[in-house]
């Protein structure tokens, strides 16, 4: 088999279709013919083929949940899933390393998107966060919420860094790509100035000349499906890493304080709450 | 005086002309007549006015570098400026803190972005990096790199946070700004693999399910005017806290891989060369 090969593939484009498995495994998009993941547990998984084999996968065009790979047998779910399958590794190697995922849709897979026959590329993806889910067969399956990388930035070119040559005054861009983008709210900015820009974890307050830096995490993410407020008691005021940690699910907190994952507890200033139903949230997100 | 605002001004858009810096005052774009940076060393810099008072400012349109306040007697510079002064201490908040700085040009600006007369309003900007510089006059000034918003990301609503109803199949957008965007070259992987995505400088290696985050830091900055090679002799593998750290000068390295600023030292592997010019412009960069 070729070796492994992330992002995109010369010669083919978003839209390009393609009569059979076989055909995407000629032409270099998906290295095999049946399994829906191409990757494995040491590179990451640099490609994913929607087919209709599981009953737990949504398609919402630019943003995706996908159920993971294994314990499924004719579409059924016969037994639980485990983040060990190189497939399932593979796309947490994805996620954590920011590498990009080709999606292509085959034309058993119910979606709007979906072509009638044959297969069809459907542009790169990032994975964005994972989740442990009981599905309604009653068997834990890995999820993984895949968006469209020109949905997150719609010009990705222009996420480059900029670079000017100060005597001619020429701009252009240095290639890279994104490997995290770190969000901020109205009310982040509250979070940071009650703890003085110190992380609630590990009370690291960088700086330089005394201005702190520090960012703000949300305990119970933003919006739908989550649905989680920008409210002082759904945000924590950490330094990068334990931001890093507590979005990846490396810890958890409990509602005294202490935490799971970390020998660390957190410090919470009187006044500020932290509501007790977000902090649960985030633990069964990361269970 | 008002209290300082961040970010647009209701019923000012970018282009909008201003006949006096009173009237820019009296709409609340900037909130004094004379000096060119509206801010303070506690809530950060929120607006500032190019109009020709320092030799040392450079204009490309979507980049500035932007000099400081103080030390500067009829457009000279008679004696070296300090971060400690409030406009100063106000850019360095608005750059740690992610603040959006609104940009005017006046009529004395050298540039082709200068109105001939008046003022004009040129839109939000990032404070994405700073320097302390020895100027041809020969007194130490504060240099600010401010990049216009829509120029690192094209579309700002786009980088905000997508949410969708799983049962409508709607999606839309959370409203958020950026606070930082960590970037990826194609070699990062290469240093992050040879240190297994462990920190050189404090051994932390965030993990889950044994999936390794690091980011990798470049030593002198890609791309002009600085001129660092994306190349693994001007990389480091670094964990979140410690490349922002280095990013912001909180700590140089030396050449016997001993450390300015923190405590620890940097762990090289055998097989690893670290350019020493790279890390002397690193040290220069933010003497």
């Amino acid at each position: 088999m070729a070796a492994i090969q992330f992002g995109e593939i010369e010669g083919i484009k978003e839209g390009d279709t393609f009569i059979s498995r076989q055909e995407m495994t000629n032409k270099g998009l998906h290295r095999n013919t049946v399994q829906g993941i191409d990757g494995n547990g040491e590179h990451g998984s640099a490609s994913i083929v929607l087919n209709g084999g599981y009953e737990d996968d949504k398609d919402y065009g630019n943003l995706i949940i996908y159920t993971g790979h294994g314990g499924n047998v004719n579409k059924k779910q016969i037994r639980d899933q485990s983040w060990d399958d190189p497939g399932n590794k593979g796309l947490l190697i994805s996620e954590m390393h920011g590498l990009p995922v080709r999606v292509s849709r085959g034309p058993k897979h119910k979606s709007k998107f979906s072509p009638e026959k044959g297969y069809q590329y459907g542009g790169l993806y990032m994975v964005t966060s994972h989740k442990y889910k009981k599905g309604a067969h009653g068997f834990w399956v890995c999820l993984f919420r895949l968006e469209k990388i020109s949905s997150i930035v719609s010009n990705s070119f222009d996420i480059r860094e900029l670079s000017v040559d100060y005597k001619t005054g020429e701009t252009s861009r240095v290639a890279s790509t994104i490997l995290r983008i770190v969000r901020d709210t109205r009310l982040s900015r509250k979070v940071k100035e009650l703890y003085n820009y110190t992380c609630q974890i590990c009370a690291l307050r960088i700086e330089f000349n005394g201005v702190g830096y520090a960012e703000a995490a949300h305990i119970r993410p933003l919006g739908k499906p989550h649905n989680g407020k920008d409210l002082l008691n759904n945000l924590l005021c950490l330094c990068p890493n334990h931001h890093v940690m507590f979005d990846k699910g490396h810890f958890t907190i409990n509602n005294d304080f202490s935490c799971e994952g970390i020998s660390e507890g957190i410090t919470v200033l009187d006044g500020h709450i932290l509501d007790p139903d977000n902090l649960n949230y985030h633990k069964e997100h990361h269970k």
